[in-house]
């Protein structure tokens, strides 16, 4: 680990901070909010950058490793950095608040601190939801770029491995990967925004909606979030994004080269559509006659709230936490699951649900016929066996944070839905989860030190564990040097 | 596959069972009460039993998936057949009942269905307890002989292998190693009936509790368990006994050999005796003031109910379900881990636990040095690569099948924390869960399906999954054979 190269990445890191700060500041300017929370936290973000981008750059070579630390860092960086406006604005209670929110903003989780939100300024409420959008922008050149280097998984560029941005040498390639992404990215907030506004919602709604939607992050400026609108229109476009936000990016890089074949061929894609239809399928069948009269009402908010939570957003039209426990159920395993890789998206990511089935199937097979050779193969493609073990090592270790956080959470002594849920709805960067941190409820009557092991979860969860994890292992902090 | 062996084999099982009802028949005449289920069911037992073993048996020889297919129909055909007296007799009221009660029984789980049992005919508790003490000896057998020898894991055997009884060539050495077990088994439960009539418990009741114990069962007579009779002396003699029968037996057959060492280099036995030490101390704390007045009656408590469910047997002596959230959450982790593989104990066991952490530690350091060569090791013996995907296989199964389970489960619209125990206390064959299904209440209220599922549960989590799951396996029966 090289702290020189560290410095100097954190503080580009925080210049972009205080840049993306600025549209929300100018947000305060034409709604004539006070402007001071955003000045000082510019300020400060400003200053700080500057200074340590004037490091100078070591000629030692960066590892995988200092991409991870690089990474766990910046994000723990803008996590507090971030919640600067919120604490000097006291929309937040305190620090910790402060803290819980912004890296709920950055890690496109979209689980909140606040109770109100309808009565918060605008400028604060837009900052809030812009930190989503560019979480799930750094997210996206992250999964895409950096992970797959540091012995982390390959499974994010599975499919564009021969014909897309290929993370082989990191700086040329990442830059060009990134401008793709970046592009892609862009035009799908702005789409989103003209539609939401050809669909009755105001510039500034569907701007936060876009913003929340396009980085499956979830925050809203409504209590009753996205329901309180009871616009159909909205609804189907915001379910549209989601979805569409949670399908592997460099598909869309393939769609541009018109190689359709290799989207239409693409095995997680079909495993993501499969589940999310099949959940919606069967929560409208459980909730029609139960909870809605209608057939369509019911197909409505299943297919909205499956969504939501399969693409780890997190935006309710309904509380789904009063509906019947099959379909918590069915939205509780979809929250483990979440979204493909190499999307916006959280949870342990559909590639690997489904490489876990065919793992599973495969030891079946094994039993009876101990003997014989079984491979993995994902479509013509043969999984190499280190591969199957990170995946099913990255399924213990998604338990494992779960359970230390959940026995962490439970000294609370909240109730164990509420415990548990709220521990895999942060991991998995969801937002609601059931019960007390339902999607009418929030993470506000948590203590200061739970919501910061929130926040731990939030930000290993969207780093995949190992950034996070690594700050732990004494051998990551021995080879600092300068 | 082959039927003849097949047949030939479920014989030797259902006379073994109705061997097995004599004692209880005698329960019956002593106690006065009407024999007749007993007697219809022996009658029919043998009579099966006998017909079958007529078979011829085939000169093919034996495969490993006939090993699985037998110990798969054997439990499924003992508790089908076990649940006969309780049918026949009218204390449960049907045959999903008086399946899923057997099914619990001969898993070692102790589940229950029935409501009130302090009522009941002292035959028919007698044989309800029985069918743990046969289960547990069935495990032991299986375990540390049959499960090793078909691809399924060798975790079992880890510590016995060079010096104990080895399973390399099934018929001769299996007839050796039972033989220890058996001797061994009978020796904990007729020190066990002894030290509990010291105590001052009745003779019946001290059996009873004793069959429940070594096989870590956890059927009792009295509608609080263990608790009903308020006697510290016994809860310590289960207490002791309970994690005594929860140690991989192969360890005693070390001690019997004075080989002293290979038990005190034994990795799981520090991980469950640590674990369970740990658990117990937590709990003890946390009760200490909210629940008990005194750090003694919390300890006390804490211990018996840690002791009771990491052993997966079931027993308790107060309501754990009203304990805080933070003893609850620690049970239900000790749920999943479990007892030592190769004891009459359930759950993924201590030796998988173990492993799992170990490899998410390497998984960490690989991240840090990509290009090194980690091994996983347990002592001084390397863990090879395909017994680390086995185990981390393993664990996914546990996930796989409580999550199909608890889908199912949760269409009977219970609150999810009981749907949740529920399939995992079935799973890790421990009895009691939380809710619905907690200390003080019981699995009566479930439809016949669900109660057909939680003893699908049962004998598959006490199988170690893959000899039910085999039953699934299109290729199984395809290979069918006479």
């Amino acid at each position: 680990m090289n702290i020189r190269v560290m410095g100097k990445s954190l503080g580009t890191v925080l210049g972009v901070g205080a840049l993306a700060m600025m549209p929300s500041l100018v947000v305060c300017f034409i709604y004539g909010e006070t402007p001071w929370p955003f000045i000082a936290s510019i300020a400060l973000l400003a200053g700080l950058g500057l200074s340590l981008s004037c490091i100078p750059m070591p000629s030692t070579p960066i590892y995988g490793r200092d991409g991870f630390a690089i990474v766990a860092l910046s994000w723990l960086a803008l996590s507090f950095f971030g919640g600067l406006p919120f604490y000097i604005s006291g929309v937040v209670p305190g620090m910790a608040d402060a803290f819980f929110e912004s890296a709920s903003g950055f890690t496109t989780t979209g689980a909140s601190i606040l109770t109100q939100v309808e009565n918060l300024p605008r400028g604060i409420l837009f900052w809030r939801s812009s930190t989503h959008w560019l979480g799930g922008m750094g997210v996206l050149v992250l999964t895409l770029t950096i992970l797959p280097l540091a012995g982390g998984s390959s499974l994010h560029i599975l499919r564009a491995e021969s014909t897309g941005p290929t993370p082989g040498k990191l700086v040329p390639k990442m830059r060009q990967t990134a401008k793709i992404l970046y592009g892609l990215y862009v035009v799908f907030t702005v789409v989103q925004i003209l539609l939401l506004l050809l669909a009755g919602m105001p510039l500034y709604d569907s701007m936060v909606h876009a913003f929340g939607t396009v980085g499956t992050g979830g925050f809203g400026i409504k209590n009753a979030s996205v329901g309180s609108y009871n616009n159909l229109a909205a609804e189907v476009i915001i379910t549209v994004f989601m979805l569409a936000c949670s399908i592997n990016f460099s598909l869309y890089y393939q769609l541009l080269k018109k190689n359709i074949k290799a989207v239409l061929t693409d095995q997680e894609l079909w495993f993501f559509l499969g589940t999310a239809g099949a959940s919606m399928l069967l929560i409208t069948l459980n909730l029609w006659g139960s909870v809605f009269d209608t057939a369509g009402q019911a197909f409505r908010h299943a297919s909205f709230q499956v969504a939501s939570v399969m693409s780890s957003t997190g935006f309710a039209t309904v509380d789904f936490n009063l509906w019947p426990s099959f379909s918590k159920m069915i939205l509780f395993f979809l929250m483990v699951i979440g979204a493909s890789a190499g999307s916006t998206g959280g949870g342990i990511k559909c590639i690997r649900a489904l490489l876990l089935f065919k793992i599973a199937r495969r030891s079946i097979i094994k039993a009876l016929h101990p003997r014989s050779i079984h491979l993995v193969r994902m479509g013509d493609r043969v999984i190499e066996e280190e591969t199957l073990t990170e995946v099913l090592t990255f399924f213990f270790l998604y338990f494992g944070l779960f359970a230390v956080s959940s026995l962490c959470i439970s000294l609370e002594g909240k109730d164990l839905v509420t415990t548990i849920s709220s521990v895999v709805t942060t991991l998995s960067n969801i937002g609601p989860g059931f019960e007390l941190v339902g999607p009418a409820g929030n993470f506000s009557s948590f203590s200061a030190p739970s919501k910061l092991l929130f926040s731990f979860c939030m930000i290993a969860g969207r780093l995949e564990f190992y950034p996070m994890l690594l700050l732990f292992a004494p051998t990551f902090w021995k080879r600092a040097s300068l």
